[in-house]
């Protein structure tokens, strides 16, 4: 099989089937994984996403929502289904996944759908709902294997079996004590080569990694990618074994964490989503262009304030464009490199210090070799080489700026506790065209005027 | 255990080590674990790594080098080790880790490694070496657990256990037969809870997910990501077993993808290391810089065009600026969403449609909101409704070139099979520059003047 990609063909034979009646569109549903549904989700209108999802098997309709991205609206759906269907659905999610779908739907919704439910389930998905989403407790899932650490081996592998008849995959066993206190973990591998009469206190792992239940789930996946985990066990303040998050888990975390980053070093609020509307889209946007609003006003101040210069030297004017915007985007450059790396791994004082001294070199290299074309290009189609040095050394001075601020201000917001991708574009460039508008003006001023 | 971050008490107590005895050095270095022993030699000079490598265990040796980042270049230091210690530590690596850290080699040292080591152990890391690293290929670990299709329960149970000797965590069972042709997979658990005299043949799953070796590391990704796998085999072209990619070197892929798309769409190379050094980030930015100055001059001859505009109306000038930064701030923002989702899902043609028109949209909002706050301050400031009609005109105008060329450029490339990510900010703002220009001077001379 390889990677399944929505073309036409599998969307045309779909709608034919929704055109057909319930047992055509049955037989052609079969032919598709549940996460592939999820996809075919997308483009299907609400009313043929209830029809299909009514006809699959509960297992199956259970996993296509628990596929369906967030940005579809799995809560949407599973609130219109018929009631009785959509408990038996809600039985058949994990705890994580059900607790992911509810948590989007308001307080008086989720308690119409918990309380048709099984209890138990409903007792541990409200316990899951008290978690903050973007933490350890939110992502994880607890549905565990675990054992008491005072059972012998065929005990304990009974135990496992037992356990693992409702879990699709299990790695690690967790051990706890009476009291559930996690006491360490233990293979299954290990327990099966072990000897008949050997105790699961004989097999236990302690030196292990866990985390508490609030850590934030980016945080869970640096240590779950760290230590090459499969899964990482999540406890309460007393050591109290609550449940496990897993790397698939991680990978969705990855995937939302990065798009987070990219959002907002892009001026673009971190909660927009990317299939969002246009409204949303507005929301998320016209904040950070009114504050870009706002600083270009400063950065025209500065031009307002030098018109005499350019009454004098009207070709000046189109060089501004140029070294502002030169600095710019060689500001865009050093923030990426420095916001992904920040994120990617902390950095020690003397690598932040290592780090805007490169970039200082970096702009005043680049600096200089745009300043040069710009030179020459001066004394040629201007003729004026006077203007060229000043244009070499704005330039230069610019891009000097525009290192400096970029790897800078990102570290400094780090360093006071401050999101470092907050330090967008939009930001940095003010600087930017400031110091591009100021140096060229104010050195043609004192040096040509 | 909480995350490990270095901090300064940590690398001082090594540090002080470092300056002791071999005793007492590998006393301290008993209490950390080989992936923090990897954070560590970020900050350690090489000869201080080789003394460190040299006193640690081959196992723990072997992982902290699989363990480093490719940026802190395991490969150098491993070929500065003494040549017997060397042998040690690629026997023990796993293939895919000995084969990244190998790749990054000239072929005549990888040639002069590979002689030494054991010719079993050698022969696989060759085989691995052929594929390009960005593959699935290049990937995948060849330390797997299979069993024949023929065996009986207990056969395949034992065999099941011999095999994972070697292995730090096994997940799934691969199923072949005599050829060595993948048949299917079988959990352990299927294995453990079957009757005893059930065959491999009656557990096998056939209907599973795999992919070829040359398969994009990317598309690996999506699959096991859509998926949620934690394995998935890699065959040849004759469905003969390879090897297997594991989740965890799946988050590394992930990683890296989301670090290309950031420094792609910011205008800095792909390849440039986030820590590489300044002659680098020179070399991976400046082309792109030059490409923009270029960009730049064609943006500064619309204003040298209209010259009897400006001086005939020179408060336009400090206009310009404001109206061509809002437009590529505007820019940056669509694109970051649109390069983003396409990274994230591909977009069907209605799909495509709707997002260029979703930004036209948000463009002409956000267009218009700052228009009017320019044309009330044109008004009150400047003392002048017409010119402030011209610059409500022109913003709204190049906000909406903003969105479409934010979205409809990456989208365009996608279809034409170019990385939408290479259409980056430096691209985009060119459009938005000489918009952000053209428009205010020729709606000036055609109104105004």
């Amino acid at each position: 099989m390889q990677s399944f990609e929505i073309d036409k063909s599998d969307l045309q034979r779909i709608k034919t089937a929704l055109e057909g009646d319930d047992a055509g569109l049955e037989v052609v549903l079969q032919e598709y994984h549940a996460s592939e549904i999820a996809i075919l989700f997308e483009k299907l209108p609400q009313e043929d996403k209830e029809r299909i999802i009514n006809l699959l098997p509960v297992d199956e309709a259970s996993e296509v929502l628990s596929e369906m991205t967030e940005e579809a609206h799995p809560e949407e759906l599973l609130l219109n289904l018929d009631p009785e269907k959509r408990s038996d659905i809600v039985e058949e999610l994990d705890y994580d996944d059900a607790t992911d779908i509810l948590s989007q739907l308001e307080e008086h919704e989720q308690h119409e759908i918990l309380q048709d439910i099984d209890q138990e389930d409903a007792h541990n998905i409200r316990a899951l709902l008290k978690y903050d989403e973007d933490t350890a407790g939110g992502i994880m899932n607890s549905e565990i294997i675990k054992v008491n650490i005072n059972l012998n081996k065929m005990q304990a592998l009974d135990e496992v079996i037992r356990q693992s008849e409702e879990m699709e995959e299990f790695y690690t066993i967790y051990v706890v004590d009476d009291a559930d206190i996690l006491q360490g973990i233990v293979s299954i591998k290990s327990i099966i080569k072990a000897r008949h009469d050997a105790r699961v206190s004989d097999l236990v792992i302690r030196d292990f990694v866990y985390v508490k239940a609030e850590l934030d789930q980016e945080d869970v996946a640096s240590l779950i990618s760290q230590y090459n985990l499969t899964t990482i066990p999540v406890v309460d303040d007393n050591m109290k074994l609550l449940g496990r998050v897993t790397v698939d888990d991680i990978i969705d975390v990855m995937e939302q964490e990065s798009t987070e980053d990219i959002l907002k070093i892009s001026g673009v609020s971190e909660d927009e989503e990317l299939s969002g509307n246009w409204k949303e889209a507005v929301k998320s946007r016209l904040p950070w262009l009114i504050v870009n609003l706002g600083t270009a006003f400063l950065a025209a101040s500065v031009i307002r304030h030098f018109s005499d210069v350019e009454e004098r030297l009207p070709v000046i004017v189109a060089y501004l464009s140029i070294i502002g915007g030169m600095g710019g985007n060689a500001a865009t450059q050093a923030l990426a490199v420095t916001v992904r790396r920040i994120s990617l791994s902390d950095l020690s004082d003397r690598q932040a210090y290592t780090t805007v001294f490169k970039e200082f070199l970096v702009g005043l290299i680049n600096g200089a070799f745009n300043g040069l074309i710009v030179l020459v290009f001066a004394c040629l189609y201007d003729e004026n080489p006077l203007l060229g040095v000043v244009l070499f050394l704005a330039m230069t001075g610019n891009l000097v700026v525009a290192g400096l601020t970029g790897a800078g201000i990102p570290l400094i917001l780090k360093r006071v506790g401050i999101d470092p991708a907050v330090a967008s574009s939009i930001i940095i460039t003010t600087f930017t065209d400031c110091i591009g508008f100021l140096l060229p003006l104010w050195l043609a001023s004192s040096l040509l005027l």
